[in-house]
């Protein structure tokens, strides 16, 4: 058991395709369903296309050698029937003829007569047999992705059906007592299995067909039956989660059992939990449970094994080469993989935010734009480093989002969605401290930041060096801000005052967050220190849905309806919230859009549902 | 009918896009159907993931308080089930617990004691209720296209159905009394349909679900009903072919009786007969006939059609800026789109070799890799003029690839195929004159020419310039040429002595290529000049069948079953080929699989079934 050893990821894939190279078989298949299909030999045509001497144009065909001596002086007459016939582009040349004349070159002479005036040459505007496609030819070389004009071409030369590379079938088996399946609630202790999902369907879109195993208890006996029928049907099993060192992995034992553990851990973060084993003669990959490592382990592993079954790369992402917004700091003697989000910058280039690291935040997968790999040796970038960016969506679509800066509110993805919908242009938000925020827009990597201040109060007080650049502030509303506690308010909170108690954990904005400022001036004129026993949390919505867990007592946040129900809410305070939009989108259809939008009664009211009263003022100019 | 007019392709695109919007539905799908679907609205989580708070690590559960005094130097000793309870990640935490240590730095003391040495702070490899997702949270905006990883959040959210946009319904009318399905092999005059593969292929690349609606005459009528019956289902019609300005061109005036032409014509070539059209609200669009027009109107107008629907961009090719192999000439008034071949230079940089530009050359519209626009008001571009490409295929796969030049040969496709399957890398080749294909090596352009000379001869006489860079030359074998007539030889051809005649029409290789340059010498050495009816095939095989068709009566070319049978071949003379390899590539492990294929019996045998008499010491070192 123990022979099977942690690896580089490199030479574990080394490893695998070694020990378990793919055996693909070939089918024939309508070529009209072939489409994305990987050619398994040379395809010839089998007939001509076209398949008979075809007309080009519209107009007459003749003999060449009849009109050899017309000219503008000394045209030559033709008599239908004997010298030419009347043709249309695709008719058929009759046999007596070889060359055709353009109708706007023919000038009539009497009912069945023309003249022309140039000598045809042989073969003119005639599309000759085989001109597209020879009976014999070369369409497709093996290996070859048929795409829709591979298609086309293969019908051309009358190939109806097609040799193929089989798809590779890939069985995937969830482990984990924990497991419901998605169509039902988890109760406490229970997760929804959405990982078959997520490796279905990134392998389907690589060219694989699927199964779903079932999902099996942590049990080895079953473990064990799960990938021996999978076996049976598959060219390749993934056995998702149970592959790490833990009392309950017992994947890699039963692998080995069953065939050769090949690898057992391999040297990367996220993903270093995966098991890589060979079972009658085929690959079975232990992937790791987390749904950010099991996606990465999937593409070091699965996707080459892929590439190599159809003998050629796999389409994927772009690449691009982007500066880091902040610094890296990783543990040498193991590859890091971040997830990051990527910014456009007004050069033309690129800027790559790191986002959450943890292996757990699926949502951090959707949210990201590319990964960022840092190598094993390496223990620090600073902020500004070039790095490569592998995109996971398009470059185009990265470069025509526009970005928000500023503190978290979700009335604003209300907004945001429906800008984004009008000017069909993707929109997003950045939740970021106060001077974050200016600091982003200053430098052109953001068209607006949202601030909040006291309501009834000025307007939010610009920080030093904004003037220069004046922007158009866009009044949204004010909002009820307060705490939420556990329901029925065990622990008496009352507010800031009850920092000083040391019973008493907090989820509090981040740091340089206007709420957070705001919170801190309270306790600052009341003399009162932040507690230790803190923990911060962007998202107001993450905030509220954390103490409804009991590992916290109290998080500050807006009032709304979305997070669960079992906590109270203790209003405090009210306060405005502005849009500060720069000036170059105010001023451009985009930002008059976002006011015509803000004055739009549907809009109103859906953010009105959202707990924000709107201002009479916004969206009015 | 007059009033619609000739447009330029933006602006036809804007009256089209501006006449007929989309108008997309909204349907409610599972979400693990939803891949490639775009979300109608924002998508907010239903549920917090995780549910409950769990452990993000194998370990004890602890109160933090518990642990504060914990050093080294004074241990906290804790007591299971008072002051601990072990864990594993992904458990959920007891509710009086808020913190995990991790097992690597818990001190076992006894059978239900440990001691830490460390205090845990507050929340420690705790995931909180809602770490990954909080249940309101806004998980995808409006009109973003759905990717696994975004299923896979929106499970985490517990979101099971997702709204989505309907697909564009499209249905396809091909028209014209020729066409046959391509399930039936063409008789004279008529023509395999396959258009609407192509073009429905296409669509539903790009997201559309489409109907075929039926092969329809060349009638005014049956083509009002087709296009009435297609917009009961459709949001969008396609009539293929008719929509030129031929007496046999119905499509145009149909449609104006049915609701408004829009555009008829578009200043571009290929694509120019093309009709756009209102009906009932929907887009009717008229697209030429033939395949290379069809595919470029499609693109010009119901691709940003189906991208205003989806409110986004349809992912498509790369562009790339490339070098002219050979100067363009167009003429201007019109854009002209030509199809290019890209070869990757070895400053790593890219050339773009125009290719035929046939509008009905269906074959060449597959083997080309990305398309040149020359703007309506150029009309000539100088070779080496740099380019933007569009390209068709992904760039690694063109950056790949690697290029044998020289004369055709259709066995060298079987060689040229095994050799790619071998070495996992793309092999094309591309039929050249002698002094070109040298030039291309000289280049770094092709690692491999092809080259001819009389059979029982010297090794090829090489070229100027060509000692420095010493080739490796592998003989390939010989090869029996001679002249394909008509079944009988009603002529009585025999050779190139019968180019004195007027009355016969030649089909010979092209100026420059090896076999034309030995037939030129054969007739100088006679006294005889090239005959003036005569017309350049690159391709044995479309020289073979042009003659099949009667337009010609001889062509120039290998003995070979592959042509039509009712040709004779008279063979003239017997020459070798001889496969010139560069020097880097020879030593290198692909043109050491390329030395082991011509010694393996299956590839032999492939290539003797071929016609090719393979010489006793093609692969032999």
């Amino acid at each position: 058991m123990e022979r099977a050893r942690m690896a580089a990821v490199n030479e574990a894939r080394e490893i695998l395709l070694e020990s378990a190279p793919p055996r693909p078989k070939v089918e024939r298949i309508a070529t009209r369903k072939a489409r994305g299909r990987i050619t398994a030999e040379p395809v010839r045509a089998r007939l001509s296309m076209p398949s008979y001497p075809a007309s080009a144009m519209d107009g007459i065909a003749v003999r060449s050698g009849r009109t050899q001596t017309a000219t503008p002086e000394t045209p030559v007459s033709l008599i239908e029937g004997t010298d030419f016939v009347w043709i249309n582009t695709g008719d058929p040349l009759p046999e007596w003829t070889d060359a055709v004349i353009m109708v706007e070159r023919v000038h009539i002479r009497g009912e069945r007569e023309v003249a022309v005036t140039d000598p045809a040459i042989p073969f003119q505007h005639v599309r000759q047999i085989g001109e597209d496609v020879a009976a014999g030819e070369t369409l497709l070389m093996a290996r070859v992705r048929i795409r829709p004009v591979d298609q086309a071409s293969l019908l051309a030369g009358g190939v109806r059906e097609v040799p193929v590379l089989t798809r590779p079938r890939v069985t995937i088996i969830p482990t984990g007592k924990e497991l419901v399946p998605p169509e039902i609630d988890p109760a406490r202790g229970e997760i929804i299995e959405f990982n078959s999902t997520l490796l279905a369907e990134t392998l389907q879109e690589w060219g694989a067909e699927t199964r779903h195993g079932g999902i099996v208890p942590d049990d080895p006996d079953q473990i064990r039956r799960a990938v021996e029928t999978a076996l049976e049907w598959s060219d390749l099993v993934i056995v998702n989660a149970g592959s790490s060192k833990g009392s309950q992995d017992f994947v890699p034992a039963v692998l080995q059992k069953m065939g050769h553990l090949l690898v057992h851990g391999v040297a990367a973060r996220p993903g270093k939990p995966t098991a890589l084993a060979v079972v009658e003669g085929k690959p079975v990959l232990g992937l790791p449970g987390y749904p950010v490592s099991a996606h990465l382990s999937l593409e070091w592993f699965a996707k080459p094994w892929m590439e190599a079954w159809q003998g050629q790369e796999t389409p994927s992402g772009e690449s691009i080469t982007a500066r880091l917004a902040e610094p890296v700091k990783t543990r040498v003697g193991a590859e890091d993989h971040l997830r990051v989000r990527v910014v456009a910058t007004p050069d033309g280039g690129w800027e790559a935010l790191p986002l959450f690291r943890g292996a757990g935040a699926t949502f951090s997968l959707s949210q990201a734009d590319g990964w960022l790999r840092v190598p094993a040796e390496t223990g620090e970038w600073k902020r500004g480093h070039e790095v490569s960016v592998r995109l996971s969506r398009p470059s185009s679509v990265i470069r025509r989002r526009l970005w928000i800066a500023g503190g978290d509110d979700p009335a604003l993805d209300v907004l945001v969605s429906a800008w984004s919908e009008a000017i069909g242009r993707p929109v997003a938000r950045q939740a970021t401290g106060e001077q974050e925020a200016v600091n982003r827009w200053r430098n052109g990597l953001c068209v607006g930041i949202v601030l909040e201040t006291d309501a009834g109060g000025p307007c939010p007080a610009l920080p030093d060096g904004w003037d220069d650049q004046p922007a158009t502030v866009v009044p949204l509303g004010e909002r009820e801000w307060g705490w939420w506690v556990q329901k029925g308010n065990p622990h008496g909170i009352t507010g800031v005052s009850d920092w000083r108690r040391s019973d008493l954990r907090w989820i509090l904005p981040p740091r340089g967050y206007g709420s957070r400022l705001f919170l801190e001036r309270l306790a600052a004129r009341a003399g009162i220190p932040v507690p230790d026993a803190c923990c911060e949390i962007a998202s107001c919505l993450k905030a509220a849905a954390a103490v409804s867990g009991g590992t916290a007592h109290a998080a500050w946040g807006i009032r709304t309806d979305l997070p669960p129900s079992d906590c109270w809410f203790l209003p405090d305070t009210r306060r405005s919230l502005y849009l500060l939009l720069s000036p170059a989108v105010a001023k451009a259809t985009e930002g008059q859009v976002l006011l015509a939008l803000l004055r739009d009664e549907k809009v109103r009211t859906a953010l009105m549902n959202e707990g924000l009263e709107l201002s009479m003022t916004a969206g009015r100019d």
